[in-house]
């Protein structure tokens, strides 16, 4: 099966289960809503392409890694649309959760997205239990405190940030989190896989800066230009656009040289080469060809 | 060691971890904050209380289960606090997390306590790796969607609400988790401890109707008769003080009587009588002897 087709399924297999009939009916509604459609999934298809490069043995679990990935990712959108944060209108060419279902709902989505996180893994851990403790630590370790998304989000309330530890925290935490809960729901050693995820979050931040400035509004579904009304840090602003390009180019590069000796590192290096292209807005990416 | 001691040590590691010197200050602060000095701790010692009934062969499982259960419990109290749902000003003696680190951070510090409750548990797992599947799974359901904390918060947005769907989602589901994690991290067979946790839950609420209306503000910390004015159901206003003072004696006792055979069932049944003594107003306590 390919990998968009196991994601789509685990996620669905997810929510299915948080939307059972004793569930409040808008709760169960902004659940999938906040799901489906996806974005382009980026973070789980790492996870997969990684678990398959180490061998894939226990397919069950990776999926469940994936999706788990993927609702942390959702969760964390829903929560920096609220009004309080970026109070967001549109997501992903839709009403952003809290516009759709109000501000409560939002907040109950994102909390009940994070505990189905958990959950999914538990569940998908039934044929390999040891894996287990593991997979959790590695994806708390990405969201909560002191260096998970959450972190990078409340940097943002900080008078002082070091922009690196932001990014690191709001944007590199669930990338690298993907590549090594992917080696690590397969068995492998996964220490050596946190220089990949890394390196492809640095870069999926550089390109999400370019499309900040770069993109229309209907291609990203959110506003453009809101870093700069929000006065954060933009590689795109800092660098020219071509710095910016040539910034994303050098990122990527790294990110092929850290797949570390597998079998399928030859895919995996042409898989994440391929990846990368769709980060950057279509109008720039023969730009960067 | 007495289980006192015990929880405040397990909530105290917790919290530390997730304070690191890389955190976000002034969320390293309100995660602190919003955790310590605690309240009664009633399901975190019911937790430990029945993992001591079992044997408690893992007590360092057994100590994250239950800091875990607080953990949840306490990510709860911020958020039900927020301004998009109860704008309390106060809890537990103090202003509320929202308004003495701002709503952004509020939002913040009850995702990064769902996600440390569920890091706290792969942690004490180490020595008993294959418990942690059936722990993570108990405490996601009594917290996520359909039948969780987050689930019975959600209703309260519905226009038609099962009142008594609603008051086990938002109390019971935790109480049960505590009573089923208990046994659960001491490796007993654990579905015979639901139905403690259920009536002890029932017997919670029904006592936290009578605070909701008998309680002076300073004792309880949160201001009263706040179900009368949004419109909650309550117990105490439905039969009456004495009334629901007869409801919550016999729920006790139908807890007693749910006390599976084990070891310390003896010294666990007297435990849950001087227990829920301690769940009325004072000035009710006397009335309940």
């Amino acid at each position: 099966m390919d990998l968009v087709k196991r994601i789509e399924q685990a996620l669905g297999a997810a929510v299915a289960g948080a939307q059972r009939p004793q569930a409040p009916p808008q709760l169960a509604s902004a659940l999938h809503y906040a799901v489906f459609p996806g974005g382009a999934r980026i973070r789980p298809r790492l996870c997969l392409a990684v678990a398959r490069a180490c061998g894939d043995d226990r397919p069950a679990l990776a999926d469940a890694a994936a999706a788990a990935i993927e609702l942390l990712h959702c969760a964390s959108l829903v929560h920096d649309d609220l009004p309080c944060f970026d109070d967001a209108e549109m997501r992903r060419g839709k009403l952003a959760v809290h516009r759709a279902f109000g501000e409560p709902l939002a907040v109950l989505t994102g909390d009940a997205l994070i505990v189905l996180a958990f959950e999914t893994l538990a569940k998908g851990s039934a044929l390999a239990p040891k894996r287990l403790g593991g997979l959790v630590s590695i994806v708390a370790r990405s969201v909560g405190a002191p260096n998970g998304i959450v972190a990078g989000q409340a940097w943002e309330c900080e008078p002082n940030v070091n922009l690196s530890d932001y990014q690191r925290a709001k944007t590199g935490s669930l990338f690298a989190a993907a590549t090594i809960a992917g080696a690590a729901a397969a068995g492998a050693d996964f220490a050596p896989w946190e220089a990949l995820g890394e390196r492809l979050g640095e870069a999926y931040q550089v390109a999400d800066d370019l499309h900040d400035i770069a993109a229309h509004a209907d291609e990203l579904g959110k506003p453009v230009g809101r870093d700069a009304a929000l006065g954060r840090p933009n590689a795109a602003a800092e660098l020219g656009v071509s710095g910016a390009i040539e910034r994303l180019k050098h990122l990527v590069s790294a990110a092929v040289d850290a797949v570390p000796a597998c079998s399928g590192a030859a895919e995996l290096k042409s898989l994440v080469i391929a990846e990368s292209r769709r980060f950057l807005p279509k109008e720039l990416a023969r730009l960067a060809a």
